[in-house]
């Protein structure tokens, strides 16, 4: 099955970036989302709270959007890509006690924008963490993975 | 209840970096983990592998590390803090399918390292996804979290 | 008049970054501030924006602590320092047709924080700047400056 | 007036980056300038200085240069451009008691180099203002606007 | 001789970054080394070790392509390119006791990436020389050059 | 011999950053040096260029003291240290026909500046190199080693 293949490994099992010269260069969308779990007294906190839905959340949506512009400094592998779009969205969803975060990108370039998308989500949801952890120690960050990806080889959706 | 408050907004709801200059440096700990999980194909993929504890691995641990010592950087309202430890450990769990992720993380310092320890594990968690994403688009990155801290106003053992 | 010597220049008018071992560590704070103008049409359609008050000003004030965060990585000849404190104040002067921006810095070392306070007022003046030229190309950033600062060999107010 | 719209805000008032994947690629170039006022005793102190066109100078045009390169890390909606050009011209007005600052920027893009020109103006202030504190802490950085740009769906130039 | 102009300098001397904006887009590459000379009781330290070809190098091998991407950050008048190659190959040569480093990298862009190459060479060495030095203080990084460069208006291949 | 341990490789061989928490905090300096070398003709285009000694020098010196800023960026396994002085000499030996580039660093902290002081040699030599490259492909960045520390568990002096 030659689909199955690690290809930041080399034949020797080492790692390496992946030569993406003799890719085309073609727009390329990507979709992630994650949750930011919480208890359900942090939640009333937040909930009482004047202005939770304003800065909270435009602090989280930022630092993601600067986040997904350092992927290649952060993921050793990652290729740096001129990024055309990064958007963030993120809920309170009372019902399950979370915030849900998703972050959509877009480039032109030989590879994709799932990193930025995921690395985007996941600086947002550490962001909610470092500023709600005073009102609760318990959060965990969960769930975060591609939704969606178009534009190279294959689109991807995920079921 | 005094306790629950939001620390990151001040009075009118608006963010706002914690002023930590009237409290006093103490010697701080933060362990934080995490999960990669992975379909079955891709684990016998890895397994299958000339190198696949030794490249990959290391990878996501200096990606680790190197991520965490950029914290403050990331996140808005961390403060910049001198790290004296980062370690990080990732151990394959063959029965759950799954990278299981550690960091631990120490200063000397008025405020804690558990930001730096849960970046820790998230930038590692991104890079395994970058490194094997290629094998397996379904990866999810899931259950980060506080594991423990000690040396702040109260230590903290999640149960 | 022995005051009177650049302390970025040695003997031979090179530049040079000031040796601090022989300071000691004292507390220290600064306080900057700054303007944006705006032409009155810009002033007005910001008047009647939804939200203008949340998240552009929440945007520019993220952007100006994460900005005094990067103070010695931007500016050559300026010491890293740990900081204990960044607060930004933006206020929106409808009379003066500007916004008014005020940055406070706090740390514990062997030189000063003014650096930090002045970036994080340009910082956050240039976000302005970003969001709002769509509307007014004319902008100005004007009146950066050092507003007061306490803790070094003298303290400092700007009359 | 349709032109009258905050790109920077969606319809909900919230911050978002604007999604340039439908602009096209074109040529574009911006000039920003500004200005460091000194009192009069920090001029006569710079004039009798060895070397102080040589080295002052040189490093806050460094300064400039690297500050416009971050750019987009700075500025949390500014996209990651290639830059092709980036100048910078810092001369003493001895008459006005100021350095002069102007930048100019060139980049093959979606989007215009403005921020990249005023962010280097401004960095390259702040960078005098570091260098010549010791010798005046009333100096006042003041003045930065763009001065003109082409390329992109209209040109400006200030009047 | 036209040939012989420092092209970093303008014609008063003054540095520059040069304007690539009327240079075409080419696909380009650059392969660059040095060496890591350590004394025989290092080499023999090295030797006995149970991983060392393992982490020791691919630690190395990921500081290097992480410090390549950062080169615009840290050369003043380098542009930012995307790359979209750069591989690392570090060989522990027992007879002439010392590590060879060599790296190669691609870009499609209007100059050339052999800073990218002798930055990730650099940059490797140093994080060789950080992970033995509590074992060999004497340790010398030396013969960094650019070994051949193909793309701009001459091909270059060291003799 | 049990000085003769890798400090960064634990029991199993993998990387780790070495836990400093139990080194006391003390006053430390390091000294690193290096040389670019250069081919005759370009020795000689140098010398007759106008202002050589000025922008060149000051821009690579600068590069070298932002680069050192850098250290615990680059290096994997580096700490981050406060830094009270970052010194930089470069002197042109025209009989010998290079660059002589020497660093010199200071902190207060539980562990050496070594890596800072080289990093800066590196950075500057790079910087050189990328000015005079249009002049000689055929620069070597050579000989950057440690020349002395202090503050530590034992002094070092090279012979």
């Amino acid at each position: 099955m030659t689909e199955q293949k690690i290809s930041h490994l080399n034949s020797q099992g080492e790692v390496q970036m992946v030569d993406v010269s003799l890719k085309s260069v073609t727009s390329r969308t990507a979709i992630a989302s994650g949750k930011v779990l919480l208890n359900p007294t942090a939640l009333e906190t937040i909930l009482k709270q004047k202005n939770p839905k304003g800065d909270l959340i435009a602090t989280a949506k930022i630092a993601g959007i600067m986040g997904a512009k350092q992927t290649s400094s952060l993921i050793p592998l990652c290729h740096p890509l001129p990024l055309q779009k990064i958007a963030i969205d993120i809920h309170l969803n009372q019902d399950n006690y979370c915030y849900e975060i998703s972050a959509s990108t877009k480039t032109n370039a030989e590879t994709g924008v799932e990193m930025e998308a995921l690395t985007a989500v996941s600086i947002a949801a550490l962001t909610l963490y470092d500023m709600l952890k005073a009102i609760d120690k318990s959060i965990t960050i969960t769930d975060i993975k591609l939704v969606s990806k178009t534009g190279g080889k294959s689109d991807y959706n995920r079921k």
